[in-house]
C-alpha cells in the first residue's frame, strides 16, 4: 500500500520542512506540493531548517501545478478539512476511519462506523486501497470545495470545539501517527530491560527480615504489631519488587539490625568509658 | 484529574509557542517552564507568533527555576525520553500506557501490558492519578537522568527506528492528542449531515428505469443482457445511494430515454427535409 501526503497551495516554507520531518519520523516519504506559494520552497532556508534532517523527503518531493497531477496511483483520497460544508464526503475521525479502512479486528467498531454512514466505506472494506493520499489545504483557507468533493472521506482531527486552530505540520504529524499506528506501528524500544518480578516467597522472606529488624530498632512492638507488616506487604506488592530490590531491602534490614546491636553494646559499655578495668 | 505540561530547559521560543497551541487545541492549559533559555520566552515575538491565538496558555504559564517547583499537585509523572538508559522507569508507548492508567475497558490489553512489567502500573490502576504531568527535556539534550528517575513511566512515541527526530512541539502535540483521546476525546463535528440510505425498493426501481433507458439508447440488448444490470446493482450497492442520488440517476435515465425518442423521430423525419410535401 502506498501513502502520499499532498500539500495544496501551502504558503509557509517552515510548514513544508516540518511536514517532511513529521512524515519521516513516521516512516513516510512521498510528498507532493500542488502550486505552493514559493516555487523554490523545497530549497528555502526555513524549509531545510525545519526539516531537521528529513532532507531525503524534500529531495524526492515533487512540485506540480494541479491536484490531478498529484494523484497518480492513489485510490483512496482523504481530505483534511475543518470548515463545515453543506455537501461532501462523510466526516470521520482519523483513528476510527483508518480502523474501518484497514479492517479492524474489532468488528463491532466497524459496524458502528458503517451503520450510520454507508457511503463509500463499504467499497474500501471490500478491497483495501492500493494508494492512500492525504490532502491538506492552505494555511489560511484550507481546502477548496472542488478538491474536497473528489475525496472519499473528510478527516477531522478531534480538537477542542473552542480552539480548533491546528498548525498544518501538526495536523500532518497527527495523521501520519494515526496512519502508521493503524498500519501496525513501530515497536517501542524499551530503554531499560524489562524487570523481573521477585516471587512471593522472596517477598515474604524479606518482610520477615524487616519485621525482625524493625523490632530491633524499636519501631515495631512484637507485643502489639498492629497492621504494620500487612501494610508494608501491600505497599511492596503494589510496587512490584524485583530480585535486585529484594536484595537492597534485605541490606537495609541487615544494617538496621547491626546498628541496633552496636547501640545495645554501647549501652552496656559506653565508648568513652574503657570496658577494662 | 489535572494535566500539566512541563518543558525543561527549552531553548527555542518557537517551540514554546507551538507547545501552547498544541496543548490548547487538545483542551489543555497548564504549562510550566523549568529554567528556559530565555527568561522572557513567554513574551518573545516568535513565541506569540507560533502560539497562533493560544495566548491564554502563555499568559497563565509559569516559569520556575527547578523541576521540584513545577510538580505541585502532580501524582503521576511521565517522562518523554528517547535516549536508552540502563536503569529507570518502564518504557511504554503513550497510547497503551494511557489505556492502562485510566483502566481501559479491554482488560486483556491491560493484562498484557502489566504482566511483563508490574512496576508501578498496578499502583496507578489501584487509584487513578489526581494530577498527570508530562515532562519534556531540552531540544538538544533531552531529559537528564536524574529527572527521568523521578518519573513513573518513560513514554516513547513509536517512530521510525531510522529517524526518531521528533520536533519538541510535535511530541507535545502527539502526547496531548493521545491523552485527550484516552480521556474520552472531543466529538468530531460532522461537516455534512449524515446521509440517509435509499432502501432496496428505491434502488430496484431506479435500476428498472435504467434498464429500460439503456435499451432505448442501444447500450443494453434485451435479447442478450448478460450481467450488465447485476453489475450496476453491485456498483450502486457499494456506493450506498441516498434518496437524492436515486432522484439524480432517475433523471439521467429519463434524459437518455428522451434523447432516444428524439433521435428516433429525427430518423423518420430528418430536420433538413421538411416532412410536409
Amino acid at each position: 500500500m502506498k501513502t502520499r501526503f499532498v500539500l495544496i497551495h501551502t504558503s509557509h516554507a517552515g510548514n513544508v520542512g516540518a511536514t517532511a520531518r513529521a512524515m519521516k519520523v513516521m516512516g513516510f516519504g512521498d510528498l507532493v506540493l500542488v502550486a505552493p506559494r514559493w516555487a523554490n520552497v523545497l530549497r528555502r532556508e526555513e524549509t531545510i531548517q525545519r526539516a531537521s534532517g528529513a532532507l531525503d523527503v524534500l529531495n524526492q518531493a515533487r512540485i506540480v501545478a494541479t491536484l490531478d497531477e498529484a494523484l497518480d496511483g492513489m485510490t483512496h483520497l482523504c481530505a483534511t478539512a475543518m470548515t463545515p460544508r453543506d455537501f461532501g464526503p462523510p466526516t470521520r475521525a482519523p483513528r476510527e476511519h483508518f480502523a474501518a479502512l484497514l479492517g479492524a479486528p474489532d468488528s463491532l467498531l466497524k459496524k458502528e462506523l458503517l451503520a450510520p454512514a454507508g457511503h463509500g466505506l463499504e467499497a474500501d472494506l471490500a478491497s483495501k486501497p492500493e494508494g492512500v493520499a492525504f490532502l491538506f489545504g492552505s494555511e489560511r483557507f484550507g481546502m477548496q470545495n472542488e478538491d474536497v468533493y473528489r475525496c472519499h472521506v473528510a478527516l477531522s482531527i478531534p480538537t477542542d470545539p473552542n480552539f480548533g486552530s491546528l498548525n498544518l505540520a501538526a495536523a500532518v504529524q497527527l495523521i501520519a501517527y494515526d496512519w502508521r499506528e493503524a498500519l501496525g506501528g513501530f515497536a517501542v524500544q524499551p530503554a531499560t530491560p524489562e524487570p523481573q518480578l521477585a516471587d512471593a516467597a522472596a517477598v515474604a522472606g524479606m518482610l520477615a527480615h524487616w519485621e525482625q529488624s524493625l523490632a530491633d530498632i524499636g519501631f515495631l512492638d512484637p507485643a502489639s504489631p498492629k497492621k504494620l507488616m500487612p501494610r508494608l506487604n501491600q505497599l511492596f506488592n503494589r510496587a512490584g519488587l524485583s530480585p535486585e530490590e529484594i536484595h537492597i531491602l534485605r541490606g537495609v534490614a541487615k544494617a538496621m539490625r547491626q546498628k541496633a546491636v552496636q547501640a545495645a553494646a554501647k549501652n552496656t559499655a559506653p565508648a568513652d568509658t574503657p570496658a577494662r578495668p
